[in-house]
């Protein structure tokens, strides 16, 4: 399982994204074309997208979520680039990340000098009881869905084994939602995007309007306290600990590191690439870390002969909070059991030692499942190259990592990238 | 569009599949169980599946078959390969062809040295009119589907543009089934492993047995011309012009070069790759060729530095009958307009000088979609091996092609493999 070295390197030169939502009047198509338009726009030298030689597309389930399958060819031709090789990638909500991988690879082989990586969801169109069954299906239908498990109750699980395993208070979990909304307010991307505050600012206005009595609430965390604001949906996670149900579609664009002058002075190097998979997680010794998320951060970093404490920014896979809290332990930022107090600390915030989640992460910016793992490579762009405005991490940000989590962990690649 | 050279060699060390068929006491997981046992007994010099590093699964749609997810980890886990990377590839009914060249690819990188390819579907739990519908998500839900189009009726049109543009009678078709069941009836693992011959004699015994009329049918032919033996499906094609549905899998062993003749004396190396993609079916300028066919395996022909004149053995994605006479122009086997006078006139037959199809196709062997493209590669390795029993090709094979074709041509993956 020793990370080899690849053929030969590749680069980020571009990189956009649609706004991540509920976009009903809006087709899958629309929605690629709109974060293709904008990676076009992000190339510093400009390009032609006919040099476009093919494009790996991560979606998780089209088939499930609109009824459109061989999705990857359909969308190529939509975006003009018919007779290149299109091809779906799909490992659940790790789609987009693997998808990355495959063309970093494709490009690494020779087969390909230029490749364009799409990610793309469109999960509005189900009702929301349906989009739970279908994300449902990225478990173990046989062994863990048939029993009556859906995602929030997986991840419920993993938060209750990790509050008792680190004698962790369960509010503690809440200071990764408020923190990833107040950096999500500052991103006009962001499907959510507002602080707690303001979110609790509105509900009090609308009560007010209705004549009914104003809630109290002296802060955020005593609007996160209150089962009528923030309901549970899988003891001990609440609304405000859960990713949204989001439309979306982000696109990067991948060449051969000896090309990469031809488009931009500032490319985006991919120094580190990892992937692992596991068992679902009624199989696992585990679970208080996601085993799969391990390996492939161990496989990035010995790849780019890189240590974590070398990683500046880092966008990792919080589909719910207790997620992000693991996550920053798997890729061994903090030790097992703390990275919650990590959280508590404010280490994680966008002003800390170890900013995570700049772009609102899942929670705030949106979840459509197969663009996810895009989407985190356009907010460590922005980031490395110094464009990410109001939220721009302070410093001299040369390297970064994206971590994407398929299922409950039975897939995760990490990738890490330099700013050359 | 060039096909350029890649960074080291691949070649196939093993190859195996389950049989194809209709298997409602089995799951997924038990087919592809199947499939890989016997791809590891093939290893002639054995080898520990443990030393596979990476998985690459073909598969169209276990989400709308199966409602199933995220299978890639899975199975990856239930033949004992977790943590490898395991990643799920889907281009319709050539995921299969294209996880191959993916695998390819990911090994010409340098990211793995083994690699295993597996193709599955499981199409017999839905009813035969839900198959149906599920295979239409392949085309164009929004412009094609929407109108009334299934696949039948897409191959229809393209059947009948054909016959009009060639003078082709519509009975020509028929030689490709007559041929295809006759290889099929000497493969054991094919679903209908009858020539149509027996399915004649069957039938008549029937009617005997049951103090019917016993029909007059005095040859094949004779068999299906009659229209309630062999009735239209979607005009001009009839039951014995489409592929079954079909539950199976396939799974074969890929290598770097330099490593082959640790596992084998008699690699199959693959020496030419080529994918390319199209619009919808709708959106193209001409029904009597796959332009997506043509330009792949002109990207494999020039990688491979062979011609159509050399290739010895071939299996193409007959889904339909019509598509295998077309697959054999747009391979350049023959000119446009001359498929269907070949397989009339015994060409394309076992014995003729053209053999396609030898494992009995989609249309006998059967078309577990996602795994068809990787069951191709298993009748190369045992033609061009010579043990393929008694559908044994003649003479001195080296040069073998598998042709693998998703929806109407929105893909098409095609690779040529050459014996060491």
């Amino acid at each position: 399982m020793a990370q080899r070295k690849l053929g030969r390197g590749v680069a980020v030169v571009g990189a956009g994204m649609s706004k991540f939502g509920a976009f009903p009047e809006m087709t899958t198509r629309d929605l690629f074309a709109q974060a293709f338009r904008e990676m076009c726009a992000t190339v510093d030298k400009g390009f032609d997208p006919q040099t476009i030689e093919a494009i790996y597309l991560g979606n998780y389930s089209s088939d499930l979520f609109e009824g459109q399958g061989h999705t990857a060819p359909l969308l190529t031709n939509w975006v003009g680039l018919s007779p290149r090789p299109a091809t779906r990638v799909e490992d659940a909500c790790a789609s987009g990340g693997v998808a990355l991988r495959q063309a970093v690879l494709a490009i690494a082989s020779g087969a390909y000098d230029i490749a364009l990586v799409g990610g793309i969801e469109k999960m509005s169109s189900l009702a929301t009881e349906k989009v739970t069954d279908t994300l449902a299906t990225a478990g173990d239908v046989l062994f863990e869905i048939s029993a009556g498990f859906t995602f929030p109750g997986f991840y419920a699980a993993m938060a209750t084994a990790y509050l008792h395993a680190y004698a962790c208070p369960t509010e503690a979990l809440l200071n990764v939602g408020m923190k990833n909304h107040a950096n999500g307010a500052l991103n006009d991307k962001a499907q959510f995007g507002q602080r707690i505050a303001d979110i609790m600012e509105a509900r009090k206005k609308s009560a007010a309007k209705k004549g009914l009595p104003i809630p109290t609430w002296a802060n955020e965390l005593e609007f996160l306290r209150d089962e009528r604001a923030n309901p549970y949906i899988a003891l001990p996670l609440r609304l405000f600990d859960c990713s949204p149900i989001s439309d979306g579609a982000a696109a990067v664009l991948l060449v051969a590191d000896e090309l990469a002058a031809m488009f931009t002075d500032h490319p985006l190097r991919v120094i580190g690439s990892g992937q692992a998979s596991d068992g679902a997680l009624h199989d696992r010794a585990t679970f208080t870390a996601i085993p799969a998320a391990r390996l492939a951060s161990q496989q990035a970093y010995a790849m780019a002969n890189v240590t974590p404490v070398d990683i500046q920014v880092a966008e990792v896979h919080d589909c719910f909070t207790i997620a992000e809290i693991i996550a920053s332990e798997d890729l061994g930022f903090f030790e097992a059991g703390q990275g919650w107090r990590a959280a508590q600390a404010g280490v994680t915030a966008r002003a800390g030692t170890r900013p995570i989640n700049t772009s609102g992460g899942l929670k705030s910016k949106g979840h459509p499942v197969g663009a996810s793992g895009v989407g985190q490579v356009i907010e460590i762009w922005k980031q490395l190259r110094g464009v990410a405005g109001a939220r721009q991490v302070a410093g001299d940000l040369r390297l970064g990592l994206t971590h994407n989590v398929g299922g409950t962990g039975q897939t995760c690649v990490v990738h890490i990238f330099e700013r050359a």
